[in-house]
C-alpha cells in the first residue's frame, strides 16, 4: 500500500464558504482512503455545514492549544472556539474573520514546519479580514512565503489541460513595468521546471512563456518588453539546461498548450494566466505555491459570501486542491524514499 | 428566395495562404448559392492552389481595370496579372506584394462604397509589405475606415459562443495608459450596441464590460481604471438606454458569456480579448469592423507563410468569414426593405 499522507486544511475565512466546501470535498471516501486530514478550523461552522448539505459529521474533535500534535484518527477538527463569529458578522469581513483564520494558516504552517502534516491546503480568506485584524499580506502566498523563510516562490495554476505560472499577480497592470525584469520572468521558469520535475514526475518538461504585447510585439512593432526582459530571461534559462521556449504570442500559445505540446506556460501577468485556466477549468482548478518547503494547495475562488449558507458552494475546486496535495505529497515522500540514480 | 447579395473578397497578401483558404472556403456549394462574389486578387496564384487542393477551377476571369464593374457570374477574378510574384518572393514579404494586396483592398472598397458590392471579406495582408510598398497603415481597419470617412469604428472578433470588441488593439500594453480614456471605452460600447441590434437582430442586447486590472481591481485594490474610466463610461451609456454592465473581473467574465449570459463582451486590449476568442473558436473566429458604411469582415489569422504551398491552410476561419458577411448582408437588405415599425 502507497503511503498515507497527513493534509492540513485551513478553514479559511469563517463568514465564507469554507467550511461547506471543505465539508463537501472530504465526504468523498476515496479522498479519506488515501490520506489523513487535519482541519484547523472552528467545529461550530463545520458542523452547521454539515446539518445544511445534510451529511453525518465525519470527524473528530480536538480543543485548539497551544501545542500542536498528530493524531491517529483519520480526519481531526482543531477547534479554535475561542473566535465565534454568529449575527451580525455572517456573510460580510470582519476582524474576528480575520484573527481566526490568521491563526488557522500559522498553525498549519507550524505543523508542516515540524512535519505533523505533509502538505497544507488553504480554504479561501477574505482580505478584507486580515486587513481588519491588522495583517497586510496580499494573500496567502506571501504570508506561507515569509512563515517558512522562502525567497523564491511563485504561483501555480493548475486545472484541465493547463499548468501555468504567473510572472507577476496581485498588482494593477500598469504597475508591471516596475515589477517585470529579467529575474521577474527567469524565476518563475527555474522553480516552474523544479516542480514539473520533482513534483509531476516529468522528465524533461517543455515550458512555453507568453510575450507581454499583442502578438508578442511581432518583433518589436508593439512594445519591447519580449526583446529586453523576456527573451534575455528565456537565454538564461535555457543556459541552465531548462526546455524553454517563446515568448510566444499570448493569443494562441494556451491552444498548443491545452494540446499538449507543453506541459507548462509562464504568463507575464494576472489575466493573462488566469482566463485561459479559468475558461478551460472553472471549478477545477487549483492554486499551488512553488518554491515552499512543503506541498501547499488552494481552490482558485474566493469566499463568496453571497453562497453561503445556500448549500450552493460547488466543491469542485477544492476537491481537487485536496486531490492534488495527496498525490504531491505521496510522490514526494516516494521520492525522498528512492535512492538518487547516479547522473553521469 | 432570400436576397442574393454579391461579395467582394480581397486576395490579401500574394505570398501568404489568401489565395489557398479562399479556393477552400469558396468551394462550399452552400456558400455559392447563397452569394456572388468578387475576387479582387491575382488569378494565376488563385489557380495554382486550386491546383495544389485539387479542385476545378469554378470561376470566371476578368481583367482588371481602371472602372470597377458588376457581373453576372456567379464567382468572378478580377485579375490583377500586372502583379506577378513568383520565385524570390514567394512567401515572404515583398514590395509588390505590398502594392498588390492594397490595390484589392482600394477596389474592394471603391465597389463597396458604389454599392457593386454589398460587403467584402478581406484575406490577411503582411503589414511588412505594406510598409515595403510605403504604406504605414496598422491594418485592413484603418484603411477601411480612412477609405470610407468613418471616425467611430471598433474591431469585434465573433467565434463559437463569444462576440467581443476590443477599446485598444494593436498598441504596446504600455502604451494603453495614453489609449484608454472614457471615450475609448464608451464608443465600443455603442457601436456594439447598434451592431447587435442592425446586425445581429438581437432586440435588447446585453452588454458585459471587461474590467483592466486582476479581479477588476477589488474595488481599488489593484489600480484605479475601474472607477476613473471604465464605471464612467457604462455609466454613460446607460443613461443612453443600453443594458451594459460592469466592470467585471476579466478572468471571469468570459465564461458568463459563453455560457450566455451576455449577448457581447467590451475588451480592454487585444490579449485580454482575444485569448478567450481564440481558445474557444481556433480557426473559426471572425473578425468584423463595426462602423463603416458596409460589412466587413476577415478570417482571424495571418498569412502564415510557413504553411505556403502545401495545402495545410485552414479555410475554417475564412469559411465563417464569408459565411457572416453573406448573413449580415441578407439582413441589412432585408432591414433596409422593411419599414421601420413606429416608436412610442
Amino acid at each position: 500500500m502507497s503511503y498515507r499522507p497527513t493534509i492540513a486544511i485551513t478553514m479559511g475565512e469563517p463568514a465564507g464558504i469554507g467550511p461547506e466546501v471543505i465539508v463537501k470535498a472530504l465526504a468523498d471516501p476515496q479522498l479519506r482512503q488515501r490520506a489523513k486530514y487535519i482541519i484547523y478550523g472552528m467545529n461550530e461552522l463545520l458542523a452547521y455545514a454539515a446539518d445544511l448539505v445534510e451529511f453525518d459529521v465525519f470527524w473528530w474533535r480536538d480543543q485548539s492549544s497551544k501545542q500542536l500534535r498528530s493524531y491517529s484518527q483519520d480526519v481531526v477538527v482543531v477547534d479554535y472556539d475561542q473566535y465565534s463569529i454568529l449575527g451580525s458578522t455572517i456573510r460580510a469581513p470582519s476582524r474576528l474573520g480575520g484573527q481566526a483564520s490568521m491563526r488557522f494558516c500559522l498553525d498549519a504552517i507550524e505543523a508542516a514546519n515540524r512535519k505533523i502534516v505533509d502538505a497544507v491546503v488553504t480554504a479561501p480568506i477574505a482580505k478584507e479580514s486580515w486587513k481588519l485584524a491588522g495583517y497586510n499580506y496580499p494573500g496567502h502566498t506571501e504570508l506561507f512565503a515569509e512563515r517558512t523563510d522562502t525567497r523564491r516562490y511563485a504561483m501555480m495554476f493548475a486545472g484541465g489541460p493547463l499548468k501555468v505560472v504567473l510572472a507577476t499577480v496581485h498588482i494593477p497592470l500598469n504597475g508591471l513595468w516596475g515589477r517585470l525584469n529579467i529575474g521577474a520572468v527567469f524565476q518563475p521558469i527555474e522553480l516552474l521546471h523544479e516542480a514539473l520535475v520533482n513534483w509531476f514526475d516529468i522528465e524533461k518538461p517543455r515550458i512555453a512563456v507568453c510575450g507581454l504585447n499583442p502578438h508578442a510585439s511581432e518583433n518589436g512593432q508593439f512594445g519591447d518588453e519580449e526583446q529586453r526582459i523576456i527573451t534575455p530571461a528565456i537565454t538564461m534559462a535555457r543556459e541552465q539546461g531548462i526546455n524553454v521556449t517563446g515568448p510566444y504570442a499570448p493569443d494562441t500559445i494556451f491552444l498548443a498548450a491545452r494540446d499538449g505540446k507543453y506541459d507548462a506556460v509562464v504568463a507575464m501577468y494576472h489575466d493573462q494566466g488566469l482566463i485561459p485556466v479559468k475558461l478551460l477549468a472553472f471549478d477545477q482548478a487549483v492554486n499551488l505555491t512553488l518554491g515552499l518547503p512543503f506541498v501547499r494547495t488552494s481552490p482558485d475562488h474566493g469566499t463568496a459570501f453571497d453562497l453561503v449558507g445556500k448549500n450552493r458552494a460547488n466543491p469542485g475546486s477544492m476537491h481537487s486542491a485536496i486531490q492534488m496535495a495527496v498525490d504531491l505529497a505521496i510522490r514526494r515522500h516516494q521520492r525522498s524514499q528512492t535512492p538518487t540514480p547516479p547522473t553521469d
